[in-house]
């Protein structure tokens, strides 16, 4: 039977960086957690373990460190893009780099110290290839956000498995991994990316909700329409449910004051939100 | 500025099912995780919050219980289309379903008890569309594996960032992650899975391995060409580095005796192996 | 061979209670996470399987829901301390009670909108015995803190396996876990939980440290000096180790810019302070 | 305010050790994760930062490696005594030592192959004190265990808050952490585990329970009465709830067949099972 080597690609992943930037006595503190992956001639590695075309990941985990001290970190995005051609256009081999980069944020406590701050994780995934299309996704995962009333669910379809009761008031709950993609004229990630966070919680917090997809819509909607530079934002939104306990049998009412939040199943609510003349996404978000 | 809906689908994910068949005095067990997303006239519910077209992700959860009462779970793959085929089936605005479900091993210890055995989690993800079209993707995850010598790295590329020792012995160790595609012809699901992951194994552990990649290789290869019915074999490969300790400032030896297992960061090697004349694979890696 | 029941405690575990108090168009949020143990005369249904001493866990489950409708939910300490109470008052075989609750805090976005803040968890942990003692710790975990300098290591004990050299300067993370005993007049846990929060994150950013012992020490210190009512302060202290990473081999220095936070080992510290006349602490830490 | 140093010790957390012996072409591994405490005279680092008396956790580290080097791993109990031992003879200041080690099973597939086996871990906690005792605590965890039948839960205490139906057939299932303190006469570690993993698996399959709590006296119990040398046993089983889903709003009956594996809240039942003479515990279980 003939069989062959479909797509690939190898890469170190996690690399934990932390970048501290003294400036006299106030310290700047970067702390990014980084993965790699490289494809292009990549066949005799696979077929034969020759490796001439393989650059080790160990070297690309000190190319991270390397950098790091060359360049500094700054935006991630930028970051990434530096990465992301050094390998393309430094290794005959290597013909496309794909790098994503997560940040933890930190609050300055005093010149030097810090605390981290928030659950949420900034991230970007960019792609590089050798024809020299670059393309560049922000984003941010493990933003929690919820709203104690105007949520609606009702009207759905109804089959012989429905048992669900319609409501006209809900806990909306959601853990918010969003990534939006530039299409070219980002002047400051750093500012971009403030910009669609608000939006997005904005657009959360405001929006009267009928189901969380009319939410996961505006939240969308609200970042592209307000946000320079971004052609389209995709979500992906657990529905963290919390349930109403029924104290009835205790003789208590309850409502919509105690709830249950539960674990799993959850709903899962996946989107994309685009601008009418989004240009074509080539390898963005592979 | 003009804006549009792109891609979406939503579902109940994560229904945690344990299905008993008593035969009598011995008991059979079925622990799984199902997951569903649905797609298909989603715009309305995006736009204005019109619900007419959402069966509520809490009738997939007890569609998944009912039908476990009625049809029973038998092999995850059969479960899965049961239940894809159902939700496009019956419901009008429903064009596409996509189903994945993680099944968990148990060793029977007597005639209705049982102990989780192994690591690994048995995996599947079929998709159904209304056009009738179904593909069947069977996997596997977490499944540890460890070899203490046969593996070699050298001859790779290096740059002003290689600082990496070449080694003609090393300890190679992943946590294999592998997806199968059938192409129509599988009589027993359940027979094939032992198949593959029995290739699986005999091909990482019988591969003298000079990288990982190749090694990826020769495991789909295997896989591929001993087990009916596969047209392709897709594996993540995390390296998980085994770093032999330098014991000298102790004026002790280490020929490949003791090892640091690192957690971060990793080698990440992904790839797929194709029969060369292996159809379209559509929609199946969705 | 004679055999018998030693120590003993059971109770549910994690019951996810999300309590809203709707004042108005403002609306307010606890988020908590209750555990609970009692003990008592549970010698027969050990010995026979004879529950007429237990009260079962879902009825402790639904406690906790009923008593949130019924007196709202407040400090986590005097929350605690209520459930203690009722299940030794009202269950003639239960002789003690422990309640462990953490909270997870929330920042308002709008009047019923709120966002997870900050990384750390609220913890308080409550006896209550049928001889009417009560104790109260509180406390917070993975509060995540680093100093970018004012850290130092030498001076160390050294050993024929020592090969760390000694530095003057390093970083130095940690995520803190801590409990307080408080000794009987804690006029406001809200209070008192602000105080000692921001007497640890003080004195870990203050103290110039020569070892992380130090400042554990100085961070309890604080609390046990400046926050009344506090008699003890336990710390759990992971050094979370961040290795400047050695870029010679690139031709590049690094003066304590670019390190790797390392995963694992970790160093782990851990230690009291005390008020020289603390009160024997019982049963409080158990 | 006069305030002072209470109990506290130090060490390197997690050292992930793996050993490979080498026996022809036949190899051993051992894959371990070695945890360390030392406690003693360690007044002057906690007040002042005098760190003279404190041998680095990163020694600690070295020592592990070392020592697998050159006596092998071997039983973990004997490999913790090991470390605990030299400890505490060849540092002045250290008085105490406390081992806790972790190893992970791997299951042969070829001479120099292996495969992880089983979800459970297999642990020991040592202590070793300058006045020459030592004590030894071997055990389990993530032992995954069910009964689809054979368990009953009725005849408990009701309170005005109880809505639990009483049930003469449920499904039971834990995860057993066992612990078992040894009393000086334990000839083989080896044996000696899979005894006790025997008799706890065989307990709780044969064991027709009425109560969870009823369950971990008959495994305690087993486990005391067939091991040799051991006097102690502790458990901590949380009850994983199943809870049959009731279909009847779609025409179906569930006779115990269909279950929802539920994640939280759980019951949590903890309890010690003693020979009757067995001797004080002193420092083995801290």
């Amino acid at each position: 039977m003939a069989v062959k080597l479909g797509a690939n690609r190898y890469g170190k992943a996690e690399t934990r960086l932390v970048h501290v930037v003294r400036d006299g006595p106030v310290h700047h503190l970067k702390d990014v957690n980084v993965s790699m992956s490289l494809s292009g001639d990549m066949e005799a590695v696979h077929l034969t373990g020759d490796n001439a075309a393989v650059l080790p990941t160990d070297t690309q985990k000190n190319t991270v460190y390397a950098f790091a001290r060359k360049h500094g970190v700054g935006q991630i995005e930028a970051f990434a893009q530096r990465l992301a051609r050094h390998f393309v256009a430094s290794q005959p081999a290597v013909r496309h780099a794909r790098v994503e980069i997560e940040e933890y944020a930190w609050r300055r406590q005093g010149p030097h110290s810090f605390v981290r701050d928030g659950t949420e994780v900034r991230t970007c995934l960019v792609h590089h290839d050798e024809d020299g299309r670059t393309t560049v996704v922000s984003g941010l995962k493990d933003l929690v956000v919820l709203n104690t009333t105007g949520s609606e669910f009702h009207g759905y379809a109804v089959d012989e498995y429905t048992t669900l009761p319609p409501t006209t008031d809900r806990v909306l709950a959601t853990a918010v991994t969003a990534r939006w993609r530039h299409d070219g004229d980002t002047p400051s990630y750093a500012t971009s990316y403030g910009q669609v966070r608000q939006a997005l919680l904005d657009a959360f917090a405001h929006t009267h909700s009928r189901s969380l997809q009319q939410t996961l819509y505006a939240m969308g909607e609200r970042a592209i329409t307000t946000c320079e530079g971004i052609c389209e934002v995709r979500l992906a939104l657990p529905n963290k449910h919390h349930f109403a306990v029924d104290l009835s049998p205790f003789g208590l009412d309850n409502d919509n004051e105690v709830f249950h939040a539960a674990d799993r199943p959850y709903g899962l609510i996946e989107g994309s939100v685009l601008r009418a003349d989004a240009p074509d996404a080539g390898f963005a978000w592979e």
